[in-house]
């Protein structure tokens, strides 16, 4: 059982917390591979139980590179159905649409018949970065890492 | 395994798309109920593994009697968490809201920490009615039942 | 010209963000009421250029008072078409849900036919407060204000 | 006072929407350009008072050569502040993320600080195709256009 996290980061603050994610399910005893998004193929996608997609906040939705990827992995349509997906931002500002923007990718992972899940204590829709990295987006990051496992692990039916 | 139909229902169009998915789940071998949203308490949602709730498209959104419970439900926050959750709609028109609606109900899903999944194939995120309830919404309400059998079933690791 | 703020508050922190508004409004030379939902009638809102609502964020969307409002305005549909609206929201945490709930009732705003608008500067649907109503918060909610009254005076053909 | 109408458009769908729509903005009196995505640079934003995006919907949202635009329009944040947008979609399905897709642009355009209007009784957040250009779509188009012009109008104070 496979996670990919593909990322688009101009800042490094993207990055960051695809990193903090990565760890923290490794850490979880599950493998787990980060790429940028111009290194991924829409084929690549269909290599991983957990999809995991990580952009800044761009006009309220994601960045153009990560809709690209979407766009393409049409080719695959149905076959993404069933996975485990999530996503997370980093915002400039608070009400500055990061909300949206991990809900642009969050409803095309449902387009593509995945199953997401929210979390009723951390950020609801997946972890939000604002401004800069702090304390609060880093156990976001963590606290997603664990959950994301957690419904990995129900989904496909793997003891831990 | 239970699964609970929560609708509010003016016209009965959203009542008979509840009465097809109900149908759909108990064919399936699952324990289905079916109430309106006037006759649950908050604490009823405890008592089910899978929640599904049905609304006539208002403005964008669900009705308030939905909003009201849900609203309510927030006495039990994070009893959810975990939970397999879906919602559909009845709606006068194409574009009317009708997504935004069953949005409206998935993103409060997300928040209780619920476990959501789309269709690649039928409504994408979850069953519609436009006008009258034709064979292409009866269609996407049996399909529906399916897939969110399929998916209680992998997330509670039951073998069929 | 005419302005009411509909609000919810069960903290305050809404009602807050409400005065604030309406002071903003009134500085502006425009005058401006404020109205607990509880104590509106969708046929009041008939009487007003300019409409602002107000609301916790309750699971990712406007409280259920707001939304009987909004429900029981069907009424009227269509007469409130070419008005001036704009919302706001407080919010217990980032990524909570507010910018959800703001255009939840944007939504619903456009399906009545109004106008709205955004800002590239401030919160960007809408003003929201995070916890409490800190220094941020009440910047854009004077700045929501400022805004709000120049629409209205623009679509409204009003010199200064 | 200039429209843009800027699209994308792979099946001919979507530019037949926006031949509609420019049209029905040049019975009305006002100039209109209809420019395909790749011809169209960021700056060239600024030219216009009112910009209409029209796009298929492809996973929820608009086409990642949209939205190309759309982030590369940030080097001129704040300078669309006050013009008047509206957007449109082509869809494959009832349900298919249309209304999701044409909520992408508008968000867009609400975070540059855009004026936007939704309509009562046609589509409403803008015009929806499913499958091809029915009578229905064609009829909302048209109905689009002069709505967008009187808003225009309205917002840029020219009498008729």
């Amino acid at each position: 059982m496979r996670v990919l996290i593909v990322y688009y980061s101009r800042t490094g603050n993207t990055k960051q917390m695809a990193e903090i994610i990565a760890r923290g399910i490794k850490e979880e005893g599950i493998g787990v591979e980060m790429r940028e998004v111009e290194k991924v193929k829409a084929r690549d996608l269909l290599d991983y139980e957990g999809l995991i997609f990580g952009t800044p906040t761009y006009y309220g939705s994601c960045a153009y590179q990560i809709k690209r990827l979407l766009d393409e992995s049409v080719s695959f349509h149905s076959q993404l159905d069933g996975k485990v997906g999530g996503a997370f931002t980093s915002s400039a500002n608070v009400g500055g649409g990061n909300e949206t923007a991990i809900l642009s990718i969050l409803e095309a992972m449902l387009i593509h018949g995945m199953i997401v899940q929210g979390d009723p204590q951390g950020d609801h829709y997946g972890p939000v970065a604002i401004d800069s990295l702090d304390a609060r987006a880093r156990d976001n990051c963590e606290r997603f890492a664990k959950r994301f496992v957690h419904l990995l692990r129900r989904v496909y039916q793997q003891a831990r």
